[in-house]
């Protein structure tokens, strides 16, 4: 009875870690959640109850399906000061989260077979909103300095992909950051190809150390689809985000959001605009940065503390996540189950790889847990590590 | 570039429309919001406030694909007690709004070319919803007392259509309720057949005349979807539906649901569900149908008094729309042309069709026009078709 782009697709196999890690005894380093201490609760309730007052029953009829035009002047606003990038509002559309946005990307640009190239390791919630869709994943390894441009050279000798899915800065699942210099590579191979990179960009602003990195936009200004999203900076159940598209781009996307949902929440949309412009967005994540750095900073001492030598690990300067590779022949899944009965939880690999089962990486949130905990956390891996050696 | 399945689909001539109406200058038949003067602003509020007070950060933490076990609890209770229906929990999947729902189920079962029973006129939301999958549509008239079961029984002759959709309680476009008897018509011609029946109920709560009917899923218990939505009855902007599935159907739709936006604004069903504990659905409903019940009676006055008597409506005991048809020849296009020079405005039947253009039929809403304003608009659309004929 299924249509066969659902027939395939497992249930999700992160939901079922989440549901083993959701055990409250269980040191918890699997889950990709904000820290909840950190959430701006008394200024969203100011901001909402603002709402009411200026706007009363407007707020609460339906309303346009590009998203609120204020909230889209703010978002443009943000691009400007943060990105210096020139975002005109009317090639912002407002979505359901930036999970939104890759789902209406994948509606109106894969057909079932098309080619979409994918970081490896890639974040499993692209590659399943595209899978949905049945596009043909070609993946392309990031390193520490970014893409591998040789391998994302050879993507294009075979087959003739339309997109290609990047998160440049703070990596999920691996914490990398493209540098400059490989961004403006990956550019220069992309230039004269018929394709759209999407920059997905949820953690660039939880930014504690280094500087900046350019957007792919200055680069391939009208080659480039940007997600971003609220929900890492500000509040995530909202699933409050936008794309960012060229305007021939946007008109289908218009098309596919209207017949997704008409629109997303005026309400909340209105509430996130009055608070953006009642309270400085800098101040705030500052605070969330300088928690998340100290956090990271403890599971770095934490990794090695306990870890074995030959265990590899990236040392993010922002973002959720750091990526640990195990020597070669472990698997983590078989250390995921071994750290589960000594009560520690983390993301094994394998979802986040297109091709690949087995593989010795992991992934490690450092966000939700006191720096004590992340001590206590990683020893036990640590031992679990050491036995399975 | 594009994917095929987006590549046909035009611009909303219903957004097309409504701008049109827009001008504040006109008087507006055209729409289906409902009206802004009845919403509980001041209910929603003090629930909203609660609702920080009683959760404070969980509220604006990610959540369920499935959504509030709670708010889902709510729903069950109405269905329970408005419709007399049992309905587990479980089966109960949170939404944006029942349009996410036709999208979602769009997307769980129709491969291009599947065929899918529409109603003829049918919801337009639902033809692009589907639409968008590519669905081949089978239309099957309605008629003051539902569906033409003969017509139904032939759509299976040469086809094996996957879904039936169908507004069985004050219809939109056409304001048509379908009799119990009807009902038991269409699901004994269903009984044995490999498909699934759309209830799609946005209005059933909206009713001032007559007596509730009964759902299809106490005919077809296993094969009915229900879509369900407080759009009409609570708050539209929080974009907050529902779907009813039997076991099997929910576990691809929670999937689907994941890959397409990972689950709706938590904060606002938790608002929701404030509000359903803390006040009276009844008591705010009885409030819209009354002022309804004035403007369906007030637009019924003002079509004997202006139409010509060969101009045809329905008289329906709910809901939001009537549905007039021109005597034969007379473009409903063509007519509206006519009337925004008169700054009267409707919806032309051509978008509920998915075969026909050119159509002699039209929707009328009532809900955003008070008595007088009806009255006007309604004599110069009289006016409008006497220089027609």
């Amino acid at each position: 009875m299924f249509a066969n782009r659902i027939i395939d697709v497992p249930k999700s196999f992160i939901r079922e870690i989440l549901k083993v890690s959701a055990d409250k005894s269980i040191i918890s380093f699997a889950g990709g959640l904000p820290n909840r201490d950190l959430f701006p609760v008394e200024n969203i309730r100011a901001a909402t109850n603002r709402v009411f007052e200026i706007s009363g029953p407007d707020v609460l009829q339906y309303n346009k399906s590009e998203g609120d035009p204020e909230l889209r002047a703010e978002i443009s606003k943000r691009y400007e000061s943060f990105y210096s990038l020139d975002i005109p509002v009317k090639n912002i559309l407002i979505t359901n989260g930036s999970q939104q946005g890759l789902d209406l990307l994948g509606k109106i640009f894969i057909n079932e077979g098309d080619s979409v190239i994918m970081e490896e390791p890639g974040y499993l919630g692209a590659i399943q909103a595209f899978g949905v869709y049945k596009a043909d994943f070609i993946p392309v390894p990031v390193n520490e300095e970014g893409m591998d441009t040789v391998q994302l050279t050879s993507a294009f000798l075979t087959k003739n992909p339309k997109l290609i899915y990047t998160v440049p800065t703070f990596q999920n699942p691996s914490g990398i950051t493209y540098s400059n210099e490989n961004r403006k590579a990956v550019a220069d191979v992309l230039r004269d190809k018929d394709i759209f990179l999407v920059e997905d960009n949820p953690y660039a602003e939880l930014r504690f150390e280094g500087e900046n990195k350019k957007s792919f936009r200055a680069f391939l200004p009208e080659k480039t689809i940007l997600l971003g999203t609220i929900s890492k900076t500000i509040v995530p159940s909202f699933r409050l985000g936008w794309i960012v598209a060229p305007d021939e781009v946007m008109e289908k996307l218009l098309v596919a959001k209207q017949a997704s949902d008409l629109h997303t929440n005026y309400f909340t949309q209105r509430v996130v605009c009055q608070f953006l412009k009642d309270y400085s967005l800098d101040d705030h994540i500052k605070k969330i940065n300088a928690l998340y750095s100290a956090q990271k900073q403890a599971m770095i001492a934490a990794l090695k503390k306990y870890f074995p030598k030959d265990v590899k690990y990236t040392n993010p300067e922002g973002g959720m996540f750091l990526w640990v590779t195990l020597p070669e022949g472990l698997s983590a899944m078989d250390l995921f189950n071994k750290a589960i009965e000594r009560k520690v939880a983390f993301v094994p690999g394998d979802p986040f790889y297109t091709h690949k089962t087995g593989v010795n990486t992991l992934r490690l949130n450092y966000t939700n847990s006191d720096e004590k905990t992340i001590d206590t956390g990683v020893r036990r891996l640590g031992e679990c590590i050491r036995e399975s050696l």
